[in-house]
């Protein structure tokens, strides 16, 4: 097994020849890999799905996302060979515990949690040997969460990054990998605590910045009126995520806080150092940091517009529709670097 | 003379009787007013454009911007009635000494800059009774700059802030007002201490958080790599006015820099507050603080769809473009709270 990118392609492959898959979790993530999969013209055999909530397998049921919707995971998962968790990874425990004993010899189990390190642990302690335990994390998703939010395109040209042990199967690796790529992502497989690392700098410290923000601009809205009023487009992508549900993020500050209060420590390092040279009003180097910094912003993003095989995302603002509204978008479609700062 | 928001219609109306209008500077901000006034039926008689920079007057020329394109800035004022500076803040000192004996008595003159205090104190110092002088700011902008980045639509929707002296003709500053309207714009007046106060919180405190984690993450990926690889849409958002133009950040850092400071006195607070619950692995208040934030949120972003008359945001992402990308938009546009998180 390699710990480099084990797979770019982004070409759709068969679903990994998976022919009873059984997802857990009914929400934006686990409602999206079924209408990817109810959008297939070879679909697998048989699709379970299990949320705790009756009203959102209700939900399921009317959107008609699954062949089965079971009261339990254990049902759900009875001869499924494939098994993907989409709940909170606080809930990991308790629906191991309720499904390990149903888990058929050979079967693939991965979920879709945003911390990869605890995840691991809790596969590794509680799952059989005869089942091949691979944790992922597709990097996609939104603030809006449930059954309704989901979208079979979610995943198009998105990064699913896998997380295997050392002692995995080859072959089921490739075989999970070949599913994702399947629903139009990319796959790449390293190592949890990497995953982790990295994750903590570019989407838990932002998220965790983002709240802190929205806190602060809305106290400051308290006290004097009229901030969030006059705010524009750069407000609105900046504060975005803290949108995102709260419960999910309480878990992913606490199951990967020692990288977040790593990446935080460096985040304040620079922080001060610009705060500095504005107390200091030291009028050139401030200018040289910001132009360092604009052309590191313009490099990275060039570079990742430039990923070959990459689809528009489905990065959307929360802007109201007006009549004239989809014009607009055409016109700005044109002009594709333009936004409101 | 009133403090509160004058005017909140958003429906055109006449230029406000201006007939004689020079814009100085060329870049995002003055072509973009070029460019509106360009779309008119009711034109305005002589409209002058100068820019320092020749190779920019060049090309404001190939796109027929405007009536004259002038080598100084006082040849462009010479007659106007109104005067729209549209330059670095650090510039008005020179540019206003070069034009001050040119300034009609009776006209007005206003500018787009980001700080108001520190205009209000040079416009006082440096500009004749005669002429009205109403610092002014619309809360529009791109990261993109120049020439060619301007857009005729930049104002719709878009807050215009006045912020007049206390002595000011009225007639002047609902004149002043009309213009904006009729570009698209809507127009509150404030005290220039208040508009810094505000936009401190609101769009200088975040630009300076997005520049630090732009810097974190560049300086990560140095030490380890594949950050920003893996990085999602709400990295991309966060960090998207990082790329902003550097000379005028600096300047509005250092010209705001009081308010500036004190905003992010206030969100360190709340950052601390958040760091440590997770430090201490206190998960009940986390979740608490969390979802108020995640509340606050919901109420700011809907109050603000909700705002009578506002016309959709040209808020714009930098996907990369494919064949399918106007389909995918279409799609997305049907689903207007969706973005990748």
């Amino acid at each position: 097994m390699t710990m480099t990118p084990i797979n770019e392609r982004c070409d759709a492959q068969g679903l990994g020849d998976f022919q009873r898959i059984a997802v857990i979790g009914g929400g934006l993530m686990g409602s999206s890999v079924l209408r990817a999969l109810r959008a297939r013209s070879d679909q697998p055999a048989m699709l379970s799905v299990h949320d705790i909530c009756a009203r959102t397998r209700d939900r399921l049921g009317q959107f008609g996302l699954a062949d089965r919707y079971c009261a339990t995971a254990a049902s759900a998962v009875a001869g499924a060979d494939l098994v993907i968790l989409a709940i909170p990874v606080g809930a990991f425990g308790p629906v191991l515990q309720a499904i390990r004993a149903e888990l058929q010899p050979g079967a693939t189990i991965t979920d879709v949690g945003s911390v990869k390190t605890t995840v691991s642990d809790t596969f590794g302690h509680m799952l059989p040997a005869h089942v091949h335990a691979i944790p992922g994390h597709p990097i996609a998703g939104k603030e809006a969460s449930g059954p309704e939010a989901g979208c079979g395109q979610l995943f198009h040209g998105r990064w699913v990054i896998l997380t295997p042990e050392q002692n995995v199967d080859d072959r089921a690796l490739t075989r999970l990998s070949d599913f994702w790529i399947s629903l139009g992502a990319r796959v790449a497989s390293m190592s949890a605590q990497k995953h982790d690392s990295i994750l903590a700098m570019t989407s838990h410290l932002p998220h965790l910045l983002a709240f802190s923000m929205m806190k602060t601009v809305r106290d400051a809205e308290g006290r004097q009126g009229d901030c969030t009023r006059f705010s524009a487009g750069g407000f609105r992508d900046f504060t975005r995520i803290a949108g995102s549900d709260a419960l999910m993020w309480r878990d992913i500050f606490m199951d990967n806080r020692d990288n977040v209060l790593a990446a935080l420590s460096q985040f304040l390092v620079q922080l001060s150092a610009l705060k500095s040279h504005i107390e200091e009003a030291d009028s050139g180097p401030l200018l040289e940091m910001l132009e360092h910094i604009r052309e590191s912003h313009r490099q990275t993003f060039t570079a990742a517009v430039r990923q070959p095989g990459l689809v528009a995302e489905p990065v959307m603002t929360n802007v109201p529709l007006c009549p004239n509204a989809q014009a607009d978008w055409s016109r700005i479609l044109s002009n594709a670097d333009d936004r409101v700062a």
